[in-house]
């Protein structure tokens, strides 16, 4: 077996076997393929796709490539949730106390952000003393006590994959359905969960611009899912405009205990996305209908049972519920409408650069964040609005065009 | 503008600006421009393809990338030749001393052999003392006081084309037409010949397996040759059987004399082959009706004035014409034809490989080659013979499995 000729089978559109991805990925892993010749591989994969089986080796093999977590001294069904990313898509922290007061065990490893795409991992650690870095077994104990843990990843997983995705970053080789698919569900299955709810998410603010393309990312997903005994469901949704009110770390934080804690009312979009994701997770851990699980959901939500686990989580992983508070930062904007109308839309790219501008989003890997850097939207989607009423608020610390990301934020308003 | 762009660009079949493909060539070939990123785009090439004037300026580029011959000071219109490679093929050594031998300058540069394809270089550096390193001065001296010169390059032709090269063979993107028409041109453009006669092979033994790919590849050549202003024309050539009956170095030079002297009656491909090409490059200087020119070429080879030029020219590059003879080997085995009937060809791949077993050719760009191993066909396609008859040659000085190869070269001819 070579590495050129393995090249060059995909670049003439024939399959690639188990053996010669798995000679691929240990090969690149241990550093005997070089760079260069993966580089042609992921772009002939990028042209040419990749068949079912093959997406299954590749995933597998990028499993076998590194550690496996084993959730299997955690009682009962543990369900993992992943986003594909969105701006002010705080979800996940709805969803965990949720389903943890519902008494499903919620064990989840999340990531930082990227560009401008929030990270679990970001918004917990903007709150004082919280635990992002759990080993092991303070993880495992936390699920088993409190019924949830959410924590960076310490172990190995995938390290063939971050090798790849690294070079498919620098190569224009990011956007391969296959190879994004295969690339989130080997980290999914590595984890450990029986089941996994996708968020797969489509618009101008999400990697994937239709929804039809959205749908293609998440049926591959579900297969590869499928193919290695996993439950998988999926939701498709819209990311044209920001999740919520709050794009921000600290800020969206405040927003998910003010939501569970029903000081705000109108926060729809945030609220419904999350119980909707909240009753898939419930249902595939249960076996209950969905209906039945949305019922479920919006009782521990509305008697607050959500609102204490939540507290009672971010304590147990040593977070000061106190300190969840408005962010104080140096610099505040805000700015009125020019117009009156109806928004039709929030440009969720648009307000997603601004808050990398600001500092909630990182440019670079290296990049670091302003936890309390924020934007409010005061009006979303839907509202109308007459001429000088305030759309939107930044808050920020550092020495930016404030001028230059006002006047972005302005035209970010689609009104009618 | 940067890298990513641009690979982005091609993989979504867009085309790239003439800023574009220099910001690549320049970049790659400064080593600004990381290998693993032009791999992804030689598969985006090789993969899309390029437009005619995308060609052109990858053409245009890689020769800006390094030094250019000028060859202004000899008079006359200077014609050179370039053949794809292939077995047996010593058509260069038998239209120099031709075209010479008609006053047409002869300037031309050559390069060594690479697997199953035999390179001029080797074949005139197996004649003792054969200079094949001249200085530019020696050569335009040579050219302009004999007529004639072939040596390899000394000067840094389109560095970016061997750079490229070298990742396009350990990439599975060798195959692409446009990079071999713009490998070959960009370095005969560099070498400053007013006009280029091309013979594209295709056949087993050849890189294009159909004469229509041939085409295709001859075609795009001279597109590129005419946009830089040079006069193009092109044959294709046939290369399932090997041309003429000797294969090796030595034995191929000595091959060429014994047909300028007359010695050898019977060889029609080889013979035919060069006066076609003689004649295309004599039409081309003098602007002659090809069957004109044709005739002219048939006359210096029935007079032997061809044959006065070629030992002239030998001598003038310092080699030995006396050392010119059947090489001294320490193995020799014949191969006898086990049935009757008519050879329906040769197979010039086989027959390539053999070579190479024997140390006729390369392996690899470091191999050492042995200037006296050959094969010689003692019947070819077309022939009538009955069992027992002599078939094949092998001589050579290496310990390799005679057996096998005396097997390969029985089963290289096709009987019907």
């Amino acid at each position: 077996m070579n590495t050129v000729s393995i090249i060059e089978k995909k670049k003439l559109n024939q399959p690639l076997t188990k053996d010669e991805i798995n000679y691929i990925i240990e090969g690149y892993t241990k550093g005997d393929i070089p760079d260069y010749q993966i580089a042609a591989l992921l772009m002939a994969i990028r042209l040419n796709g990749m068949s079912d089986d093959e997406t299954f080796y590749l995933t597998e093999a990028m499993i076998n490539s590194g550690d496996r977590i084993d959730l299997s001294s955690i009682e009962g069904f543990k369900v993992d949730k992943h986003s594909t990313g969105g701006v002010g898509d705080k979800v996940t922290l709805m969803v965990a106390p949720i389903l943890a007061a519902l008494e499903i065990p919620v064990a989840k490893f999340s990531g930082r952000g990227l560009g401008i795409t929030g990270g679990t991992v970001d918004k917990l650690e903007s709150i004082q003393g919280f635990n992002v870095e759990l080993s092991e077994e303070e993880f495992i104990h936390n699920v088993n006590k409190y019924g949830v843990a959410v924590s960076g990843q310490s172990k190995d997983l995938c390290p063939a994959d971050k090798k790849l995705y690294a070079l498919r970053d620098v190569t224009g080789t990011v956007d391969s359905t296959t190879l994004i698919a295969s690339s989130i569900m080997s980290k999914k299955i590595a984890s450990g969960s029986d089941g996994i709810v996708l968020d797969v998410k489509y618009g101008n603010g999400a990697f994937m611009k239709t929804k039809e393309d959205a749908k293609v990312l998440a049926e591959q997903m579900a297969k590869i899912g499928n193919a290695f005994g996993r439950d998988v469901q999926y939701e498709l949704s819209d990311m044209n405009n920001p999740l919520g009110y709050a794009i921000g770390n600290k800020i969206e934080v405040l927003e998910v205990q003010e939501l569970l804690s029903h000081h705000i009312k109108n926060n729809t979009d945030l609220y419904d996305k999350s119980l909707e994701i909240a009753a898939k997770m419930y249902s595939m851990a249960t076996k209950e209908s969905l209906e039945n699980s949305l019922q479920k959901v919006k009782e521990v939500c509305d008697n607050k049972k959500a609102l204490a686990k939540f507290n009672e989580w971010i304590a147990s992983q040593s977070g000061a519920v106190e300190d969840i508070a408005f962010p104080k930062v140096k610099n505040v904007y805000k700015q009125n409408s020019h117009k009156s109308g109806v928004i039709k839309s929030v440009n969720a790219k648009m307000i997603g650069e601004i808050s990398v501008e600001l500092g909630a989003g990182r440019k670079t890997k290296e990049s670091l964040l302003d936890y309390d850097a924020y934007i409010i939207l005061h009006k979303k989607q839907g509202d109308s609005i007459v001429e000088g009423d305030l759309l939107v608020e930044l808050g920020f610390n550092n020495d930016i065009d404030y001028k230059a990301q006002l006047e972005k934020a302005l035209s970010a308003f689609e009104i009618e």
